[in-house]
């Protein structure tokens, strides 16, 4: 009833992960649990994303590529709510066949990851599967209390922004794919599907300021429609104004209708949030203070759903590229 | 790149998840993260366990009792810290053809046991995986601050405790795979297999008594090694005194060999700990508090390794029952 063999799994754990453990709590991995200070004045943050082969990557993706979106996509959410991450656990479905160096080269992404975040592993778990690959991270955070940022505090009136530029992981994963495959600044692109960067210093840097916020891994639209739904108002976004990158820009000067790369692309991580138009100021020096430029792209309204529209204020279409999905 | 269709995986939470989203920070499962109150003077406790089709459960297991079963042995974790629960967040990778009455029956599963522990969820992530389903849980804690329970605080001269009987869940194992079928007392073993009870009171009960604290996952004589390895000490288990069932001490009547299923089966979850002789009555206050039976099984000695042997003080040879893997 016990998963792999024991003594494999202790092997594996010690080899692989226990280099990775966090000198917070994680007890070296030796132990039935982490045991975690939470500084006083402080709340717990947690959350919890899962990928799957096939479903969350390519087949041929590098195992240290995997290891570290998974980190990254669980810290974005940390991000998103204003926390500073505490630690990580880990479970790990290795299909039967995966080789020692597979599990190696997976651990070293992690780590790497770990301490560029400065964060480390407090426990998990590996266990040995008869299907596919299936992985699984828990991110624990902090935050003052009752500062962490949420999707329900958009009201209208508020304006919405966005950090960084949108719509690049999505035609990274056209690069990916061959779908877009020797475009300019291809190798930028795809480095923005395999390495999103959770925006903690932003995040952070907005509490007390930003009203609502999420980190853009639906789509700006989905997204957006997250923030209306949970806070009880309508969002109107300005497509001209959605900031994308110098090769995503050509492409779309080339096919005005790959604009819904920016609009509606998964996986960029980029914090969206809201602020009430009287804290411009205040939101320019938190995106100062964080190193990330933010654009402003629309405004809160009274009522419901997500418009974008366009510099004449027409309303945009946004036709779904074919290569969102695989 | 997102992975099922967005609208699915937003009904389905929403449909059978939600609902036993906990007050405690959940935010109704709609937000990035949870947010989590910390009572001052305490610590966080975190541990994650995976549960794979096929290989932690059989195949025809009813959804519900692979959602109990993998909540159970997570809060058991905790209680071997002589922790309190305070949420879960549950990962679920669902092949394609799970069918929606499927996953109902396992979110209700889960639900009762929430109830059942006073605890609730706190957050996840619902996959679809090409494979095998893989289920993965991380069960937050809390302890007063320094009280945890370790593996690492058995001293030699420490007598040794476990709580209940052993040997249950592997014998109940056996009854489910019909390698017992039709013995005596075949469905509460196979409901101790099924459901094993995490000793949560107990483990608060032993704060600031025990010294070193397990629970008995691997099997008694591997979890002892455990204690023995991290503590730096030697555990000598007086076979004899190894509490079994009453369906159980019948089975070892006829066929000694099977005092295996006590020293080496695994999945019964009682506590295994150790205290200094001096604290017995202390004990013993402790478990009639928990309201659980404990019995002295052994003691700890200077030097290392895990040694069992009879009421003639003779080493004790234990053989694996076949069934114990599947």
């Amino acid at each position: 009833m016990t998963a792999p063999p024991e003594t494999d799994e202790f092997s594996l754990i010690a080899r692989h992960f226990a280099p990775l453990a966090s000198d917070a709590g994680a007890l070296g991995l030796t132990d039935d649990a982490a045991v975690i200070d939470i500084p006083e004045g402080h709340q717990l943050v947690a959350t919890k994303d899962a990928m799957v082969e096939g479903v969350h990557y390519l087949p041929d993706t590098a195992p240290g590529d995997i290891a570290r979106k998974l980190l990254r996509v669980n810290l974005s959410d940390l991000a998103a709510m204003g926390a500073a991450p505490v630690g990580v656990l880990l479970a790990c479905a290795f299909p039967k066949a995966t080789r020692d160096e597979w599990i190696a080269e997976f651990a070293a992404g992690l780590g790497a990851d770990l301490s560029e975040f400065n964060t480390g592993l407090l426990g998990g778990d590996t266990v040995s599967t008869g299907g596919l690959a299936v992985f699984s991270l828990t991110a624990l955070g902090t935050v003052p209390k009752g500062e962490a940022l949420t999707r329900g505090g958009a009201h209208p009136g508020d304006l919405v922004y966005v950090s960084g530029t949108l719509g690049d992981a999505a035609a990274g994963l056209g690069v990916l794919t061959k779908d877009l495959a020797g475009i300019e600044g291809a190798d930028a692109l795809a480095a923005r599907h395999r390495h999103p960067i959770p925006r903690l210093a932003l995040g952070q840097a907005l509490r007390g300021i930003a009203g609502a916020a999420i980190d853009v891994s639906d789509g700006l639209m989905a997204d957006a429609g997250h923030i209306a739904d949970v806070s009880g108002v309508a969002i109107e976004i300005m497509a001209h104004k959605v900031p994308v990158s110098e090769p995503l820009a050509a492409l779309i000067a080339d096919d005005q209708a790959l604009i819904a790369l920016a609009l509606a692309g998964g996986d960029d991580y980029e914090l969206l949030f809201t602020a009430p138009a009287g804290r411009a100021e205040a939101v320019a020096a938190a995106t100062k203070a964080a190193g990330i430029a933010v654009s402003e792209i629309g405004t809160v309204l009274a009522g419901k759903g997500i418009t974008a529209r366009d510099r004449d204020g027409a309303p945009v279409e946004i036709a779904s590229p074919g290569w969102r999905h695989f």
